[in-house]
């Protein structure tokens, strides 16, 4: 997508060497833009540890280039191996990571050690190539949704979402946002209800900054004002992300989705979790067997703004006395989901629906629940 | 309640003249313990307006001596009516304040004009004390239910809330808080998740501020965790208070009190509504009636807090060409509520319920119902 004119995606090979890596600071937004030069391993750990790249998505294509840039300084087995292990440990919730790492290993793993660096960079290149593909269609499958509503709605069709599941979140297009990308570039009228998203605000520092250069209509809200919207009939469907997904459709996304899950239930507001399959985990069925990354408490007693004096400086907002605890995500059940918008289509939230869509990765039992 | 061992209301008449009011400045909390000088009717009501005073009760009180200030320099019916009228205008979501300023208008519209402002003093100081009496009451009706779960528990009893409903939003004592300092004291192991409560973080300003100089063990989390916390068995019970209740037991609480009660019913926790008497609105039976305040937007698009030198600074923490929304209230719905915690004791939230504890107040007809 564009920032002020200039196309961008969230990773790329360095234009000049051929081989360094290129992100975005996505901590520093929307403050300011700065591309980070990733030259090693450690250096993509700590960018995704740190989420100066965040999003399941854009996280497990970062960890397939963290994989070339160890290969390339060491191409042995021992190396992908480790540089595997390292990178898997950096988020624990985003299945997407392990996703990419094991097609990183397996498919390198065969490979002739001269030619396993270059491989390397292909593999990853491919991941995030599809990823972009992959939400574009997901865009579209999503952006059909959008014009149901639009055709029954007098004004602009009004979503609501949570964190950001936008282009910062993926290679390019995003997951939830794809099908608002795609619904206001054909021309739907739309507002986008922005939930903050506490403690990292990535809704109102990320998709609200997204949105606002690609011209999307939206408001920002705190998390906690969805239910009241949806109460006053003016949210016409939620769109999320999702960090993983089981294979009977339980979906663990940021903290607080469960809460947004429970109120357009209770409203009958359509909810919808858009991902990519790399985002279902086909050896879970519960979600309640998801790992919940516990965060830094910092995250909640601290907040980084920019002060009235323009300079960008962090206060805290917990009394020093307080302890705080940061749970980063939460499952949202199956049941209370409309379904998911994935790159081959919609399908509801049940494992024959998933199945339905991916019947190579379902195991036959799933496929018959 | 008491701070380092000082014994505080939150309001209360200044002890050398005998006629100003003092109040806590509780926009400076947590980080400094300001009070401030309330001579005139004017800065009562801005008082009220930009949250010096907060809490449906204290509010009520505020407003009661606001009245007094105004008759003790103009005695007359119109300074009485015209003040009762600019106070009215203050908050519009806190029935508590109409109901306080209905009292002192019925009581003091009879009394010869020489001594009315002897009576307001009288009626603000009986609203006060009655606030005390009541928030007691509610205490000792809602430790019973902290002491039925802790003959259950094996732990301290986990209890959520959200935003302040304290002894800071009320004269003192508090009243969703009024039961866990009642057991508390009474030596019942607790611990209290604090929604931090954005906008305004009232839960990680106020309540995890005066919790904290009680002693309350209680840990501070963002308004997005608690469905998850309840999920996973990490809370046994939530307590809030509320700005209006309809007679059908429909209550206006701080934004975000409606997922939480939405996550309580899907997870079986049990969920309360501590509030006294004059927060309940006869007048309305339906929680769509309750009118709710739009907040300046600035109050999601800033906070405050400490900088890291030590010096309270205001951050922006969305970019500046996004625009935002404020409502501060939202309603729960009578049927996710398991009761009311009033100063007569508990009742179910229906019509019923609360007409069988206040027959007094209920029309027939909504005592049938």
């Amino acid at each position: 997508m564009k920032i002020d004119g200039t196309a961008y995606r969230t990773i790329w090979i360095d234009e000049t060497d051929s081989w360094s890596v290129r992100i975005l600071d996505q901590t520093k937004l929307p403050w300011s833009l700065d591309i980070i030069h990733l030259t090693n391993l450690s250096q993509t750990a700590h960018a995704i540890r740190s989420m100066q790249v965040r999003g399941a998505p854009l996280i497990g294509a970062t960890a397939a280039y963290g994989v070339a840039l160890a290969l390339r300084s060491s191409p042995d087995l021992t190396t992908l191996g480790d540089a595997a292990g390292l990178l898997a440990a950096t988020r624990p919730t985003a299945i997407n990571l392990r996703w990419a790492l094991d097609r990183m290993s397996s498919r390198l793993r065969t490979i002739p050690a001269a030619e396993r660096a270059a491989a390397a960079y292909r593999e990853a290149a491919a991941i995030a190539d599809e990823d972009v593909a992959q939400n574009s269609a997901i865009g579209d499958h999503g952006k059909a949704l959008i014009e149901q509503l639009a055709s029954q709605s007098g004004g602009p069709v009004q979503i609501l979402t949570h964190c950001n599941a936008g282009w910062l979140a993926t290679v390019d297009w995003g997951t939830a946002l794809a099908p608002i990308y795609k619904a206001h570039n054909a021309g739907i009228p739309l507002h986008i209800w922005v939930d903050e998203t506490r403690p990292r605000n990535q809704g109102a520092f990320l998709t609200a900054w997204e949105l606002g250069k690609h011209g999307v209509p939206h408001t920002v809200i705190t998390d906690n004002a969805g239910g009241h919207l949806m109460q006053h009939g003016k949210v016409d469907l939620v769109i999320v992300g999702a960090d993983r997904v089981t294979s009977q459709g339980d979906a663990a996304n940021k903290i607080g989705t469960y809460l947004k899950a429970l109120a357009a239930v209770d409203n009958q507001v359509p909810f919808w979790v858009a991902a990519p399959s790399s985002t279902i985990d086909w050896s879970l069925s519960s979600g309640r067997d998801i790992p919940i990354e516990d965060r830094d408490p910092t995250e909640v007693t601290t907040i980084t703004g920019r002060g009235l004096d323009g300079i960008v400086a962090t206060v805290r907002i917990v009394p020093s006395s307080s302890p705080a605890a940061n749970p980063a995500f939460d499952v949202t059940p199956a049941r209370l989901l409309n379904g998911f918008i994935t790159e081959r289509g919609r399908c509801h939230a049940t494992a024959a629906g998933l199945a339905g869509l991916f019947p190579e990765f379902a195991s036959p039992q799933r496929r018959s629940a």
